[in-house]
This record gives C-alpha cells, sequence and structure tokens, in this order.
C-alpha cells in the first residue's frame, strides 16, 4: 500500500452544502452547459454557510497551538445526553445534507418521480435504510400490515391468501443484494446531463433482505411448476404496478416475498409491509406493497413493460423484457462536483455489481483508459449485491480521467460508451452500463464527461 | 424442510404493544417473581390498544368474505405521498413500539445507563442504527466534527494529531462486526431477572463499519511495535472513558479507527464522528468519541479496567482485562414475553457469535438439551460478526425448553449454566456466556427459565 503521508485534502460536492433551492441553480447551470457550474457552486455554498464545514480543513499535524487540542469542550467536562433520548435514533445534526435528492425538472409531478441516493456520501456497501433511493409511480403510501394480503392464484391447485402474519412465520432467508433502477444512468445516454453521482448512479441501494422464498409459497399453493412459465407480481398501490417473472428465476430460490430491510420492517417508501425481490433484475420488477402473484404460462405484456421499461434500440424497434441488470462499475470519490485541493495521496473508491452474480475484477484508469490497474474488493463480495473497490492514487496535479471498469463472474466486461452505443444507440432510457469518466482538472474539480 | 402447512400463530412480546409505564410494571412483577407476570401484560396491552394488532391474526385462508381483498383501500385508489416527503426517511408509524429500551431501575441515571437492542422484532444480522444499543458513561453528545482531533503519542517517532478530513482520505476497509457489551446477560447470573430476550440479550448489535486500520496511523506516527506492547485509547465525553487494548490485536489490522456505520456516519449515540472498533472485544474497548490513543509498554491500568469491568471469581479475587467475547447465542423466536396460539409449525430463529472467530455449528434443543439438533446458519458466515440461524419445529402443544448452543470455528463450545458457574460462580457481572433457556409452558406462554 502506498505510504498516504502526503493525502491530499478534497472539497464535498456542492450537494453538501447548498440547500434545495441552491441545488436546482447547480443542476440547471449544469444542463445549460455553463462551464464554471462547480466554481459559481462552491461560491453560493461559501455565502451559504461557514467556511470551516464547507471548505476542507487544513492538513498536518497542529499540535501546537490549536485550541481544538489545548482548550477542553464543553462535551469533555459536562454531562451529556440520556439513553433513550430517542427510542430510534438519528443521524448528527452535523450530516443533514446527507440526504436523498430529487433531479430537478426529470419528472413533472413528485408522486410519479425519483429520489437519488447520495452515493458520494456513503460508505461500504449497506444503503442506511433512511437514504434508500425512491421510485414511485402513484406517490408511497404507510399501509396496514393487518390489512394487508397476499394472494397466488392462477394455475395452482389451492389459490391462497396469506395474512402478514402468517407469512412471518414461514422460514425465511436473510440475503445481501442490491436494487437498481433500470433507468439509472438513463439522462447520460445522449450527452452529459447531471454533474455528481449522486444523480448520474444515485438510483442504486443495498441492503440485506428478510423474507420467504417465493418457491415456498408456490408450493404451498401447489403452483403447476410445468405450465407456469411465467409469473405476474401486482403491487397494491394506485399505479397498479404489473410485471412478469420468469419462473426460471423462482425456482432457483432466490426470488424472495421480503418484509425485512437491514434488520427492520421495509420502509414504507420501499414497499412496507411486503415488496418482491428479485435479485439482478432492475428495481421496476421489485413489486412494493405485493399483493398478488398469478401463475400463467406466457408473459402478461403488461403496461409497464410492453410501453414503460423498454429500450429505445437505433433501428426503431422497442426492445422489451430486458430486465437484467448488466455488470456495471462507478467511482464516488472523487467524483463530480468534489474538487481536489492539493497534490498527493487520494484512496479512489467506488461500487461495483452485476445481475448476473458476483464480481470478479475491477480495474481503474486514471488516464482515460489507457492504462488500468486492479483495485482491492472489500469483502464479502457477494452474489448480485453491491461490492466495494478502493485504489491507492497519487494525483501529480495534471489533467486526470478516472475510470471504473467491472467484469462479472460470467467473464462479462462494463463496455465503454462507444461499444454500448455501437449496439443501443442514444436514445434508450433503460439499461445504460456504461463506464463513467470523471474528469479532474489541473484545478482540481472534477467533472462528469463522456469520452468520444 | 418441513412443509409449514400448518403454521402455528405467535403472539409478540409485550415490548410491541405497551407504553413506557406498562413496560416498567411488566418488569417490576418479573423482577418480583410474580408468576402470572406475562398473563398480566399482555391483559394490559390488551386494554392498551386494538385487537387486531395486540392479537396475531386468524391464520388460513380467507378469500371468501375478507373486506381487507373485496374492498379496494384508499392506497389502490388514491395518490400517495411524493419522493423526498423526508430527505431521510424513518420506519413506518406500524412500527414504533420498535425500540430501543431502558430495563427500568437498572441504573441510577440515565447519562450512566444502557438501552437494549429489540432483538425480538429483529431479522437477519446487521441491525439498523436507529435501533443500536447505547451504552453511555456520561451521557452522549453530537460533536462538531470539524473540531474533533485525534492525537497519536506515546513510544512513537513523531506524535500526530489527524483531523477527521485527514483521517477519512487514508485508506480505508469495511467490515462487519458485532460489538456486544460485556455486561451482556450480567442481570441473570444468580438467577432469572428479566423477561424477554431484549433485556437478556439486547446489549448486542452488528454493523458494517468503515474506517481507517490502526496499525495506519500508528505507521505514520513511527511507533514503536515492539517495544510498544499495549495501547490506550481514550474518549472525548466527559467520563474520560480509557482502556488498554493489546498491541497484537491492532498488528493484525484488525482494530479501526472507524467513522462509518452501516454505509453512513457513526451515530452521535455511538460515537460519531470517531470510535474504536476493536472486533471481538467487549464494547467497553470500542471506546466512542475517540480523541488519543497512547503506546506504551505495559497495560495502563485505568479506572475502567482495574475497577470496572472485572469478573468477580467465586474466591473473592476479580479477575481484569477479561475483555474478549466468548462464543455465545440466543434463539430470538420464540423467546420470552411470547406467546404459541397453535401447535404445529414454528421457524425458530437466533444469533450466534463469537470473539474468536467463525460460528462453526449452532445446535439447538427444543427439550432442555436433552436432544439437539443442527440449525441452517444464514451465510455469508463472517468473523467475530453476528450469524443467523434457523430450525424448522412442530409444537406437539406439550412444555418445551427452547436451547441453541454454538460452537466457534476454535471448537470452544458455548457453555450450560451449570459448567459456567462451577468456573465463574454466581456473583460477576460481566461475561455471562451461558446456555439461555425458553420455557414454552402448555398455554403457549413462553417465559425465562434456567434450569439447573
Amino acid at each position: 500500500m502506498t505510504h498516504p503521508e502526503g493525502a491530499g485534502r478534497l472539497r464535498k460536492a456542492p450537494e453538501n452544502f447548498l440547500d434545495r433551492a441552491g441545488i436546482q441553480r447547480h443542476l440547471a447551470d449544469a444542463k445549460a452547459g455553463r462551464r464554471d457550474f462547480i466554481r459559481s457552486a462552491f461560491a453560493a455554498a461559501a455565502a451559504a454557510t461557514t467556511a470551516t464545514t464547507a471548505a476542507a480543513q487544513a492538513p498536518g499535524s497542529r499540535a501546537d497551538g490549536d485550541p481544538a487540542i489545548l482548550q477542553l469542550p464543553e462535551h469533555s467536562r459536562g454531562l451529556g445526553k440520556p439513553v433513550v433520548t430517542d427510542g430510534y435514533g438519528l443521524p448528527s445534526k452535523f450530516e443533514r445534507n446527507v440526504q436523498r435528492r430529487q433531479s430537478p425538472g426529470l419528472t413533472q409531478t413528485r408522486q410519479a418521480s425519483v429520489s437519488f441516493a447520495p452515493l458520494q456520501s456513503l460508505f461500504g456497501i449497506v444503503t442506511p435504510s433512511g437514504l434508500h433511493f425512491e421510485r414511485h409511480h402513484q406517490g408511497w403510501w404507510d399501509i396496514d400490515p393487518s390489512q394487508h394480503r397476499l394472494m397466488v392464484n392462477g394455475l395452482v391447485k389451492t389459490p391462497k391468501v396469506f395474512t402478514m402474519d402468517e407469512l412471518m412465520r414461514l422460514p425465511s432467508v436473510s440475503r445481501f443484494h442490491f436494487i437498481e433502477c433500470g433507468a439509472n444512468t438513463g439522462m447520460e445516454w445522449g450527452n452529459v446531463a447531471v454533474p455528481t453521482c449522486q444523480y448520474t448512479h444515485g438510483m442504486l441501494s443495498c441492503s440485506e433482505f428478510t423474507g420467504v422464498p417465493l418457491l415456498t409459497l408456490l408450493e404451498m399453493a401447489g403452483a403447476d411448476l410445468k405450465k407456469g412459465k411465467f409469473l405476474l407480481a401486482e403491487g397494491a398501490d394506485g399505479s397498479s404496478m404489473t410485471r412478469t417473472i420468469p419462473m426460471a428465476l423462482v425456482t432457483s430460490g432466490e426470488v424472495l416475498v421480503a418484509y425485512g430491510q437491514n434488520g427492520e420492517m421495509l420502509r414504507p417508501e420501499n414497499g412496507y409491509p411486503l415488496r418482491l425481490v428479485v435479485p439482478g433484475v432492475q428495481g421496476v420488477s421489485w413489486i412494493k406493497y405485493l399483493r398478488r402473484i398469478e401463475v400463467g404460462d406466457q408473459p402478461f405484456g403488461t403496461k409497464d413493460e410492453v410501453l414503460h421499461y423498454v429500450d429505445l434500440m437505433p433501428d426503431g424497434t422497442h426492445r422489451q423484457y430486458t430486465s437484467l441488470q448488466e455488470c456495471k462499475s462507478v467511482v464516488t470519490t472523487p467524483s463530480g462536483g468534489q474538487q481536489l485541493l492539493d497534490k498527493g495521496f487520494y484512496s479512489i473508491s467506488g461500487l461495483a455489481w452485476s445481475g448476473r452474480g458476483k464480481v470478479q475484477r475491477v480495474d481503474v484508469s486514471v488516464d482515460g483508459g489507457r492504462n488500468w490497474r486492479t483495485a482491492r474488493l472489500q469483502g464479502p463480495v457477494m452474489s448480485k449485491c453491491l461490492t466495494r473497490f478502493n485504489l491507492d492514487w497519487i494525483w501529480d496535479g495534471k489533467p486526470a480521467v478516472i475510470q471504473s471498469r467491472a467484469v462479472d463472474e460470467t467473464g462479462y466486461v462494463q463496455p465503454s460508451y462507444r461499444q454500448l452505443r455501437a449496439v443501443r444507440g442514444t436514445r434508450s432510457i433503460y439499461h445504460n452500463n456504461a463506464i463513467q469518466s470523471w474528469l479532474v482538472k489541473e484545478s482540481g474539480e472534477v467533472a462528469n464527461v463522456q469520452l468520444s
């Protein structure tokens, strides 16, 4: 490992300092292609907050005369707050800007919209449930679990209806999986559109899910697993979200009817009290507020899979049922909107994942893809789960283009934009898994760029 | 797997229904040895809440005439709440009783006290940070990270002071580990004292921690790793919590100076912005609000290790520096305070852990230890981390005593109370890792018992 004596300072992205109006101006500037949008955002941030929190602190030892050392703070002298001040605790007030956020202007109504997880502020692989990305089609609800039912019907011997109590008494499993919206990075198909990784890649989260294998419920209902090659999954919210799930995914035991997320019950925004977990498949198939599973012998051709969530190909046709999330990765530090304040050591860190299994390797380039070094993968590397990678880097102060390229256990290699567009064109919304490029300018500012 | 057609109903423990006053009465009844304390708690709960949420729902299919199926609820017809209703989301209002709680009367002041995690309501292995157990010695604080410093001094070439910014730029690792207070289950040394697993075992949590290996900081300061066989770790809160850490734990790379917990910054109650993570060692050594590391050539003999956190042995001597948390387990369902409402299938579920490494096996008995069956371990099984286990069980309606016995990768077997007391006596507070027994009565009520 490089000895990080000369570790460089990093200024966080504007999301950490700006209020909602500031973020909106910042994103509008970025969208309009104003070249100084990062600088102006920081100017606004500096005006809106104190210098100590907005700017990175000066480096090095300050053993001589630093009042933070010499003067005992109140918390070293006084009596703090008692236990159970909060029966359910919250983050520090100093972290209040670490929030999931909308991308202003992306959608017309906030009930059929998206909020993005602040990937640039997260560590490891677990997404705190309070920061889990949101995608609602008709708004979210806090449903009374005692009134919620799950029906299993169709090609079954005995249609069944389960209460939550009944489901939660069945043998359960707990597994770590990522969930990614099929539209993640969807704004970037044509060109650079958003400035930070919160918006380029933030429709991505990872949790420990607990639930009952759907296969158990199908067996209890006597489902015809031979004729029944497809399932319909239906949600209870007003959007009547319905998706076809291939039976092959279910018979593997991987698909869960889940009630638990990161140790506790699902959050209302994520489908409380019950959602489908379909590892490796795009988020829209992880039906929230799950109320019905129907076994059928062909795809159901629902509105949410034949009209929406389809891929517009270069020849003008739409590709349907492309649900799997291919291997992908993103560097979260350094990333767009941040600024390197010094030459010297930086720890490059990011996330990799694949809908086909485990991540096998992540390579990182700092020269736009000419040379690659293999990053350290943080264990445990789990199937269809986020994997954190890290790599040491010495920045020499010259422009650099940072990229990560993931390879999964099937040997699939994450494509460049050139490779992806050669097949998919530029007018899709869904399933953009291209290599992300972050340009570090001589000023240290980091910008979202695409290499031609 | 047993086919769980006849899954029995389970009534949750009183914590799920009672308010704070109700819990206090309940615990007082339990302490006074009143035999009907569980029944009276449920009577109080029934009076305090509606039948639908207090009692388990009736089982079986209700496809005929169930209004929860036939009448479309409002959430299927209306427009829900928008994205970013909360930039940092919270659990459902229906889960408001899932809280960490005090054990009334255990401590005189709430600033030097404990709150217990609701293990009976948790799934998998991750503890939601809002429910992480608390142990404060002088209350908790929300410390400004820009003013926080970590000093490394003692047997080092160059004493160092780090800001949070500096620490967070160094190469980091992320690892899942349990943390258990040395006093967990400490009330049970003499006899049964508390009714539910929230209080018997709830000073236990598990998180993904992110931070810098302490070894990195010692190397940067030029620590003498030959003479420096011990470290002092000191916290910044008013208790001046100080503990000796053997250098051997640090040179393995396992000890972390951590700022991240479950993907985000540490919570203030758990040491924000910086705490020591000492995998496998009792929680008191995981110094919160970490402000100083001193390298020394002998144990430091601090107040918190020579007077407190010592084990009173049968011969009247005190054993010091017994920091390691030995292999232990507990069944969380069914557990004390719950009630089985039917004969039939139940999924026994619990947690196992060891301060020496991975859990190798968990055996479960339902007849007080005469016969044992090996439980399913939920992967990934990680070192010095909680491991979830599950086992199918058919209850025949007769009294049953449910126990779990964990074995770790060193071959260490969790002891019975008889075995533990033969060595340790009955007057200790710390390091009680005995096998827990839950008595299922013919009435289905589950009580905390100890077999002689």
